[in-house]
């Protein structure tokens, strides 16, 4: 059952797709949208981590930025629904901008539900972006990365690691999750994925095998939950608020590497998945909101 | 057992220290050395993959240029027996120097056994370094660590993942040896550590429990053997043998990384452990000829 999941999603470094309800929306668009989306949309476990996620770092985003048919979209043959929001930061904040995402779509012996977080800051900080991404390709298996992802080459700057890696003590969250005996080291197939995430980055299988779906529910409601919510509070404390003495040159490599990565992804992940899962017009439509986001 | 292995080691992307024949000797030396140590350093069965290693690499490698004195080391007590031997590549060949190191240390409850090959290459070339290093801390347990180490920030240069890892096939061997039941993820306590070592890389654990001394050197000889072999070939073929067309600037930045990396490891690696185990003297000797080859 997992193999589609890792053939949809690349699980990149900045995301992708869609579900749930979503905040920042107006109240109007909220309320068309939630009635429309319960119905197609199950209310997984873990899109309630998301969702009280988002809420979280929402002092600090602006509303949202994206028009309706992003902010909840399908493919013609009503098999695939997703949502995509994007939020910018505050004025002088140190956010570039939120892109948050879920999207269910049935396959032949189920349905995948991927839901994503990338928040990214801007030059103003050379701190690390936050990162959460979970890909359930069944109701009692899914995908898990949650990472800082590093701005800086890691091996030239040792001192980096230190700032914001070793002395924020991330590497114990990522022990907490791995030590569940349900849990596997999760690689991306794409070799540019995998190296553009820290060395203290969580990327696990949850497999709670054949009738594992309340096992499944119980992880991501209680130890997931809680990896997620620590992270969150160490990026905020110790990245999200703060800005950087930098010198140009640096700024700039800095820059062009936020830039590579995202281009990237966009490639890996959905220019590669979306067209298939909801045709060329939707996908589009929908990647050029991200693409927006990215600058 | 293994609790004193990864303090002692820190599985460093440049390594360290020391066991078995060495090549590269004089005849006279060798003799001399190779009856003492027979009867201190164990022969392990994975000393004669790292051995068989150096062998094929030879070609392409000067004689040895440490003194007798490093080539074989021992502490005072006599609890603690090493051997490194650096070999430098032939004139206008792209390789650097050759590394070569093995170790024997006996601690309360039996002893550490830790070996590693570094092949490091020049400025001529951009290709990765060949690292391999294996730490065994009882008869049927060991961590080993086998990567071609990046030379360039990877989510900066996805064209040198395709280039080095994608297009080389690389990722298959980490699999055929990760697929073994025995094998689980082994992570290096250093962060820095973890963010020298490529996507790539293979880092495990190899446990085959009580009694399972055999078991270890049926894998060691036959598995892992091969694995290491086939990743010898892949840089000898892709990586040692070629230059690289660089812009100054950007072989410059390069210079630069290799010799960060370089420095951090001797630091996480070897000043603090190898003083602990052969004394202030010995361990100061030993690193002078480390420091010398780093350049």
């Amino acid at each position: 059952m997992l193999r589609p999941v890792t053939s949809v999603s690349m699980a990149a470094p900045t995301l992708s797709t869609i579900s749930g309800l979503h905040h920042g929306a107006s109240p109007l668009l909220r309320a068309r949208t939630s009635s429309t989306m319960c119905a197609c949309m199950p209310s997984l476990a873990h899109r309630k981590v998301a969702r009280e996620l988002v809420a979280e770092a929402e002092a600090r985003l602006l509303p949202s930025a994206v028009p309706a048919d992003v902010l909840e979209f399908r493919n013609s043959t009503g098999t695939a629904v997703g949502m995509l929001d994007v939020r910018r930061g505050v004025p002088a904040s140190s956010i570039d901008f939120m892109l948050y995402s879920s999207l269910h779509c049935k396959v032949p012996n189920g349905a995948i539900d991927i839901t994503s977080v990338l928040i990214s800051l801007n030059a103003l900080s050379d701190a690390p972006h936050f990162l959460m991404e979970f890909i359930q390709g069944s109701p009692s298996s899914m995908v898990v990365i949650l990472d800082l992802l590093p701005r800086k080459d890691l091996a030239l700057h040792p001192e980096y690691i230190v700032k914001y890696y070793e002395n924020t003590g991330l590497d114990k969250q990522r022990e907490n999750i791995e030590e569940l005996p349900q849990t596997r080291p999760y690689r991306s197939p794409s070799l540019f994925v995998r190296s553009a995430c820290s060395p203290t980055a969580l990327s696990v299988t949850i497999d709670c095998g054949h009738g594992g779906e309340s096992t499944l529910e119980e992880i991501v409601s209680s130890h997931l939950a809680s990896a997620v919510k620590e992270v969150l509070q160490i990026w905020l404390h110790s990245c999200a608020g703060q800005t950087s003495e930098m010198e140009d040159a640096e700024r700039e490599i800095m820059v062009r590497r936020d830039q590579a990565v995202r281009l990237k992804s966009i490639e890996v992940d959905l220019t590669a998945n979306l067209p298939k899962m909801f045709g060329p017009d939707v996908s589009s439509h929908v990647i050029a909101e991200i693409r927006k986001a990215f600058g």
